[in-house]
Formats: structure tokens, C-alpha cells, sequence
């Protein structure tokens, strides 16, 4: 069980155009210098996904770039996550609705729903603003 | 974020074995007869890992069957899950050692870690015992 590359990237983006929100939109180039460990080119479809999401806003034109579509303090870090995984199940007896027939009865699938309500909690309490 | 088809299916391979515990070698038709969602030849593989993780044990010949080497209150959900996925990490910064440099000043690796705490705990305390 293990975040996404994409998803691990959607944060580390989504931090970097935090940090800088209110101060223009934020260029490729401007993150990759910043961070060099990011891909020029995953990052722009992990961007489009996040602007699908509402989460990022492409400004196209010469001092064009992205920014961030609210406030950081408003996004939180499973929003950025659901932006390019979709919504979170920690396994099949999660997904709504449940991938599994014998959920009502199923002992496993009460630690999954414990540990899911956990992670659902503290990634969506968690906000871009308390990250950098 | 989600658990691997192989862990599900080691789970739900090991509850079969955990519920038939000391009744001698389970087949793998016998496991496939309890639990028709599950493939027999995929089965074999991740029980292959599993063997080799020390959990189940192959008995050859006539008679012979699957077993697990331990009673299943002595077998965590972890324990079962690492068979199969290896040692558990949420995210980059969750290996040992980490795959990622920041980790030291990084406050996302906080949350990880908090949420990989929880995880680890409450896996390791569910015993295969208390889940069928």
C-alpha cells in the first residue's frame, strides 16, 4: 500500500505554488528550478489533472503559468491526493460501493473502515498552508 | 493509496487456512470451493511468498495441502500484508532509509509518518484469530 509517484508529485507541486500564491502564476520552469527532482513533463499532466480537479489554474500568455485556484490554508493534502488518484479506499471493501459481497459481515473489513476514517481525517484536516 | 490484489488475496487465503487450523493440509480447491472469488493459480503464487515469509507451509504428496506454520492468533494482518508487498511504507519518505532528501526538515514527512505509526500499529495487533 503506497502513494502514487503521480500523487507524491501532485504535493510536492501543489506546495511549491502555495508558497508562492499571490505572487503570479508559477512557471514549469520556476518549479523544476526549485525542485529539481521533478519531471517538466509529468508535472504539466499532474498539473492538468489538478486543474480538473479545480485545485490549479493554468494561465496561458507570455507571463502565463499556474496558480492555485483558493487560498492554501483551503486545500488539504487529501484533495491533492484525490486530485490525481481519485477518491481514497484503502482496499476493495472501502470503495463506495464496496468491491466485495461479504462486506456487512467481513471482521477485516472493520480495521479497514477504522484505518480509512483515520487517514480520511488527518489528510483532509492537514492543509497546503501548514506544509513549507 | 491501496492494498495490492496479492494482499488481498493473501488475507483472504489465510483466513481459510486460520479457520481450518490443526484440521491437517487445506488444498487449494478446498480454498477455492470455501471462496469462489479466488484464482487458484494466483493463489499458489502468493501463497509461494507466503511460504517464503514463513507463514504457510506447503505439504506435499496425496494428502497434502497448505498449513499455516503458526496458530492465527500468533499472525498479524501486517505480517501477512509484508508477505506479500514486503515491509510496509506509505510513501517515499516512509522507506528505510527514506527515498527522498528533505526528509529531516520536511513537514508533509510528519503526516506520513503519524499515519504510518497508526498503520503499523493496528495492523501488527489484528491477529488473523479475531477475523473469522
Amino acid at each position: 500500500m503506497r502513494l502514487s509517484p503521480a500523487a507524491e508529485l501532485a504535493i510536492r507541486g501543489s506546495l511549491i505554488l502555495a508558497k508562492r500564491h499571490n505572487q503570479g502564476p508559477v512557471t514549469l520552469g520556476m518549479i523544476c528550478d526549485d525542485d529539481k527532482r521533478l519531471s517538466r513533463e509529468y508535472l504539466a499532466r499532474v498539473f492538468g489533472m489538478m486543474a480538473r480537479a479545480g485545485i490549479v489554474r493554468p494561465i496561458r500568455g507570455k507571463n502565463g503559468g499556474y496558480v492555485l485556484t483558493r487560498d492554501p490554508k483551503n486545500i488539504s493534502l487529501l484533495e491533492v491526493i484525490e486530485a490525481v488518484e481519485g477518491p481514497q479506499a484503502l482496499n476493495i471493501c472501502q470503495n463506495n460501493p464496496p468491491l466485495c459481497e461479504n462486506y456487512k459481515t467481513c471482521k477485516v473489513q472493520k480495521v479497514w473502515k477504522e484505518l480509512q476514517g483515520i487517514f480520511d481525517k488527518k489528510l483532509s484536516a492537514v492543509k497546503l498552508s501548514e506544509l513549507y
